[in-house]
Parts: C-alpha cells; structure tokens; sequence
C-alpha cells in the first residue's frame, strides 16, 4: 500500500499540521517529558495490587517461596516509578509551585516514603472494606470472590491509594489513578473525598463522588448514586469550598439517588430511598424515600385503567 | 534512579509490609495458585467469541482455508485454558465442597464437556439476540454492524455463556466473565439471572440484572433499567432466595426505568415508561408511564412562568 | 494438561460446532477480510491522539526534536491503516452500493485525503472543549490536567473525529470509534450527532447523544444525561428520520435529565434542572426544575415524621 500513498501527499499534510500547532493553543503544550503518563500511572496501580492483596495478582515473577525477596522487587520497582511519576507530578503546571530540580526531588523522595508508611494503613481500611461488601451482598459466595470479581471493591482500593497522595499534596497523580478505576468500573471517586471505614459499593456504574464529600464508617452507597454539588455558576471561583455533602455513619444511600450541596448532612443511621433527590440535611435515624410516585396506567389499546397498582411498602429498600 | 533509592529504603518498607502480612487479614491470602486468573478468562472469552461469530474475529492463527483445523485448534486451546480455571473455581473456597484432586479433575472434565455440548444452543441464542436488535433499533445500517460494534450484543453473548456455566454449577467464574463484559460495556448482567430468546439491550450503560431476574422472549431494555432487589436487610440470609423480578414474553422497559423484587411480574406485552419506579406486579397488555412529572419553569430572571409546557402523549416511549 | 483431553472429544466437537454453521445464522458470516477490524480502529484513534494534542502523548518514536519527521511517520502510518479500515467500510454491507475494488480504492483514498485536510477544524473544536471544560469546573487544577484526566474531553475528541469521517459517508467505521470510547468512559455519543464548538461534559457516564441530536455552542452536560428518541414504534422504518432533540447555545443540562423527540427543542441560554424528563420544546432564557418532589421521611421505628425537608431553591443546578 506504501506505493499507493503519494509521498507529497505526507508532505501537504505534514504541512498543514504544522502549520496550525504555530497557533498557540492549549492543546498543543509539546514539552511532553514533563507530565506523569498514564501507562506508568496504571502499571504502579497494577504493581500496588500485588502489595494490597498479595495472593491475589499472580506474576511469573512473584515467587511465593522467598516473599521477602519478591517484594522487595516489587517495592523498589514501584518506589522508582512512582518516584517518577511524583517528580513529574511536582513541576506539573507549576500548581505546587517553581522548585528547582533538586527541591522536587527531595520532595518527590519525602512523599514516596511517606506513602509506604500509609500502606499498611491502606490496607486495614481496605480489609474492612471487603468485610461489609460480604456483610451486604447475598449473592457473594464468599471473601475471595469479592477481591476477585467486584468493581466496588476495585474502586475503592485505587480510591484509598490515591486519596493519600492527595493528602501528600501531590498534583494531578491522584486524578489519574481514579480516572483509570473510572473507566475500568463507571465508578467516580474524586481523591479528594473523605471516606472512613467498612465502606461498600454495589454494582457501582454511574457513581459519582465529588471532590470535597465527607463520608462516615459503614456506609453502603448502589448504582447510580451522586453525591454532588450545587452550581451557584461559580466555576473556578469555587475552588477549594466544601460542595459536596457529608455523609454520617451506618447511612444506606440506594440506587439512583442523588444528594447535594456542601452544607447537606446526612445523618447516622438514615437510610435514603432509591431515586430520591436531596438538597437539604436529613436528621440520624430517618428514611427517607420519595412519595408512592404516581404512574399511568392504560392497557395497550390506550383505554385508561384506573386499577391502583399497590406500591411495596418496602420500595426505598431498592437494591 | 536506583542509586537514588536506598537500599535501607525499601528494606525498611519490606519489613513494614511483612509484618503487617501477619495481621491475620482477609485481603492476604496468598495462595495464589488456587484460583481462577482474570486474565486467563479473558482469553477464553475472546476465543470462544472466535466461535460464537466465526466470522467477525480476526486472528493471523484463524486461517479461513482449513475451518476444521482451525477450529480444532481453537477448541483444544479453550478446552485446555477452560478446564484449568473450572478446576481452580471448583476449589475456590470450597463452595462445591471439599474434592480431591482426581474428583476435581473428573468433575471439571465432565463440565467442560457439557458446557462445549451447549454452544450450539448459546448461538441459536445469541442469533436471535442479533435479528431483535436490528430489528428494534433505525441506527443500525445493517445485522453486521451490530456484531461489531454493538456493546448489548457483546455483553449478552458473554452472559449467555457464563449462564451455562452457571447452570453447571461452576463457582466464581461465570461472575469473572460477566463483570469483564460489565467494566467493557457498564452492563451488569448477573449470569444466575434467566433470560430467553431475542433479548435486546440498547446503548446499556448502567443497566443493572439480578441473580434470580428471569425474563422471558422477545424483551427490549434501555439504558440506565434496574432489575433490582427490594432490600429486606437480610444480608447474608437472603442468600438462594428469588429477590428480582419476573418480566413475561414481549415487554418494553424504557430508559431508566427500576422494577425491584422478587414477586413483581410484569405480564406480557406490557411496556414499561421511561423513569418509572415499579415494586409490584403489572398486569398484561399494560402500558405504565409515571404521570407527567410536574416541573417549575421561570425565566432566567428567576419570575415565574406559568406556561403549560405540553409533555408529548408518548414520552413513555422514550429510548 | 494435554494427555488429559482426548482428541476424539476435541474432534467431536469441531464436528458439532461445524454442523452448527451449516445452519444458515447471520452470526456465521465467515468473510472475516471484508470488516474493519476493532484492534486497528483503537490504534488509529491513539495515533490520531498523538496529533491532536502533541505534547499529550508519549512515544519513544515520537521524536520531539525533529517533529516534522514524526510527524510524517505519524501521518503516513495513519493515513495507511485508516485507508485500509475505510476500504473494508465501504465494502461493508454494500451500505455504500456495489463498486468495484479500483472505485473503492479511489473513493477510500479521495475520504483520507478530505479527512485530513479536516484536522486543524477538529482541533479548533477541541481547543474550544478544553477551555470550555477548564471554566466549568472547579475540581480542576490547570489545563493539562483535563486534557490528561477527563473522560468527557477524550469521549468529545473521539466523537468530533468520528464525525468528520461520518459527514464523509463512511459506513461503520465512526461507529466503531465512538463506541470505543464508550466502552472507556461510558459516554455514548452517535457519530451522526452535530456539535458545535466549547462542548463540556463533565463526570460523562451514563450520557446518551442520539444520532440526529444537534447541539449548539456552549453546553454543558452532566452525567446521566439523555439526549434520545421518542419511539413510535416504527424501527427501522424510521432510520434517516430526526428523532433526538436540538439543543440552542449556551443551555446546560444538569445530571440524569432525560430530553426526547425530534421536534423537542431547548432555547438558547436556558438551564434544564437534575432528573428532568422533558418531551417538548422549552424557550429560551428559561429554567426548568422538576417540582420539589414530595418524600415520605420517616424515623428507622417507622413512625411518621412529618418534619418538613425544606429543599434548596437552587437544587436543580445539581452538579
């Protein structure tokens, strides 16, 4: 085929394009060894998998027989490139400021080592959360298959490894973590929520979580869900301001509800129905649940029935 | 870089990581070899799908000349790669029990067997699946496109045969299969659920099918459907019992609608609208809509307009 | 493992599965040379990416010191693979009529060419999404980082290069392409849609974007958005028709509204509230929200609480 395409052709187009990357835009920042890589971001996600659940990610070269020594490997590969990905993350649109080369890798070297410090941390968090997704799920046959098989679980975990970078204030990285979890399971965790302990979600697509939500022990969240903000049109003005609810402890949030707004709280116990749509705080111990919603209802010839349909009483438990 | 990292570095993270590995936690089971490998099924996935559409699957091994010899290569590779994950799902937490490994190897064998006896019916499936998409859907140019590029086709293909694996009774795979087909396409199609000939699935994003859903011919779903469970907060006791619905022969379910519960039948040829929010059972010939939902229209001045907005007599056609 | 399975099972069932292809179903048409291929779609599109956003996307043979040679290897290398995959296209399903192979070639070399020449427009719309995306949304750091992180901006990408090869009559190719990206992000834009300039979607799964949608300058889309048909039942009957709204500039769209039909069109500057369900035309400069939906809250023992929840006057600006 090579002989079909004319090489003037290339040449008009090569032309062309270059001539429109001289019309400074945005899109056209080439200094392209200054900015993290997603390839990188994704194998460090993988490699901490094999750390996180360590029977779980089998590698040729993860030799059960000499642990000590495979993890080393595994723990220095991961500090090389995450250091990496750490310095890059630094310089990145200048958004931690200017640093000389030498600052950021200090910086870089200080973050990294406090970031195997949390894991063990991490990893406690992330164990009671493979506890309530069994607790909450009957049709998980057992541990094993949760770690194996449930997107919420997968979410999670990148969630918690990337919410500690967060809080070591590194730019951009976090994002790229949850983004990759993102488009691996539908499921949105900004890394700068807050989320505690024996945390679940089930079935997960469509899950949006925002940047400054605040969520409790032991809450249960399905598909669908948002925890969002409220637009007051502000756009970057908003910066930095709490926008997103706060969720207490043991609060079941089911599928397809929405709650919003920074000064939204949610409180201990509450249950929130599927399909609801909250803008305002709810008190602890309440379920809420919109009305019996009413439906029309016609046979197929468009001749109205005016049968009552019964509505379960039971409904805001939609799972 | 490595002379940057200290070996008294990542020593000291070994031995951090190495005792917290002593915790006793779920998340570190390390026997790795013990269970069925995602990759691994992946695989399977692809080269059974080399099957199921013989020719839409390109491979420089597949050479169309010799069908026979082409496909006994495809079908030792499967049954080679399928029989070695059975055997490892047979074991995966002992939920067939305790076997021994003659047991395992006899039982896996008899499975692959079996579930290699069902293809035929699988495509026979899967053929009306693609003849109810092209006919439910003017975007489609022709049946061809629809095996290429269209996500409810795959998604169901991969439940259908994780279904008969499921009927075989086979632990945690056909769970691995259909949340693969679920993280590529936002469709999460439990493989217990039961479903019958010429099912269609538009665009799919956040569709949601229970483990004992059961849905009959000729059924066409929208994006953002729940067939869901009305939560009893049983946990763990729930475990066998029917807790989604039953959808008869010829229904509609239009874009974001929920039917939750396992004694909600939606009788045939019923058309459920788009939004709704359904916990009890329709009858036949029944079309449901949610009524025209109120809403509050201002100006951007933010006074009140009364204007009627005149909702369309079939917005419950919505798709 | 390969002394286990016996070869007269393998060969009983190639004869089983080649019986079943005699069978005469679409799924087994077995011309695999005459389909575009996905693998190399998906690689068109990533070295597509390497163009339009040049400083994005790494590669060791992307050599930034001379980019006027890698940028003809580039091209040459997307120019060669895409003519190839638009050859096989406009064979596919003769949706494009019967032509000779010499037409194909002619024609397939005539759409690369025009495709090309059609980049530096492309770009300009993505440059516009860029700064439009950065304006809405205070979660983002700087520039770089949407172009890095945000599924809506690669979705837009994807579908505004899609388009140009839709507006240039190439059957399933495009298609191809924005479902790739579906696949990735859970955004479902049809090639055949019609977007103007400073596009923003922001969160992106669960969105729907018809095929004869048109979608002025300036909007904003939140996840679970749908932009999708009324049915009146015709399938394919009604394929070519306009089925999908017409969106006016500067209109936002809050999460999970639903806006369907044809003839629905949304004014300029109006705002369309969170969960919305709208099947007829809104005016301009207009707001619409859906009544401050009633809910049933009760405390957990069950008795009823008839508290009002009062709800925010700005809750349809959900984010």
């Amino acid at each position: 085929m090579e002989d079909i395409i004319k090489e003037e052709e290339i040449d008009g187009i090569v032309g062309t394009i270059l001539a429109d990357y001289k019309g400074g835009k945005n899109i056209d920042n080439t200094d392209i060894f200054s900015k993290p890589d997603k390839k990188e971001v994704r194998d460090i996600i993988h490699n901490l998998f094999r750390i996180m659940f360590p029977g779980y990610y089998k590698d040729k070269n993860y030799k059960i027989y000499n642990l000590k020594n495979s993890l080393a490997v595994t723990i220095e590969d991961i500090f090389y490139h995450l250091n990496k990905q750490v310095m890059l993350a630094l310089d990145f649109c200048k958004l931690r400021g200017v640093m000389t080369e030498d600052e950021r890798k200090a910086e870089s070297y200080r973050i990294c080592r406090e970031f195997f410090n949390k894991l063990p941390f991490v990893r406690e968090c992330v164990e009671t959360d493979l506890l309530a997704a069994f607790d909450g799920d009957p049709a998980a046959g057992c541990l094993e298959e949760i770690v194996l098989a449930y997107p919420g679980l997968y979410a999670g975990t990148v969630y918690r490894i990337a919410h500690e970078l967060y809080l070591l204030n590194v730019p951009v990285l976090p994002r790229l973590m949850t983004e990759y979890a993102h488009s691996q399971t539908g499921i949105d965790i900004h890394p700068g929520a807050s989320i505690d302990k024996y945390f679940f979600i089930d079935h997960g697509t469509g899950i949006v979580i925002g940047e400054t939500a605040v969520i409790g022990q032991n809450v249960k969240i399905y598909q669908g869900v948002t925890l969002g903000a409220l637009s007051t049109r502000g756009g970057q003005k908003l910066s930095g301001k709490k926008r997103h609810p706060t969720i207490k402890d043991n609060v079941t949030i089911y599928a397809g509800a929405s709650i919003l707004g920074g000064d939204t709280v949610i409180g201990e116990n509450s249950v929130i129905g599927g399909n609801t749509f909250i803008t305002s705080s709810i008190p602890a111990d309440t379920r809420v649940s919109i009305k019996n919603p009413e439906m029309d209802i016609r046979t197929n010839d468009n001749k109205h029935k005016h049968e009552e349909v019964k509505q379960s009483d039971e409904w805001y438990y939609m799972i």
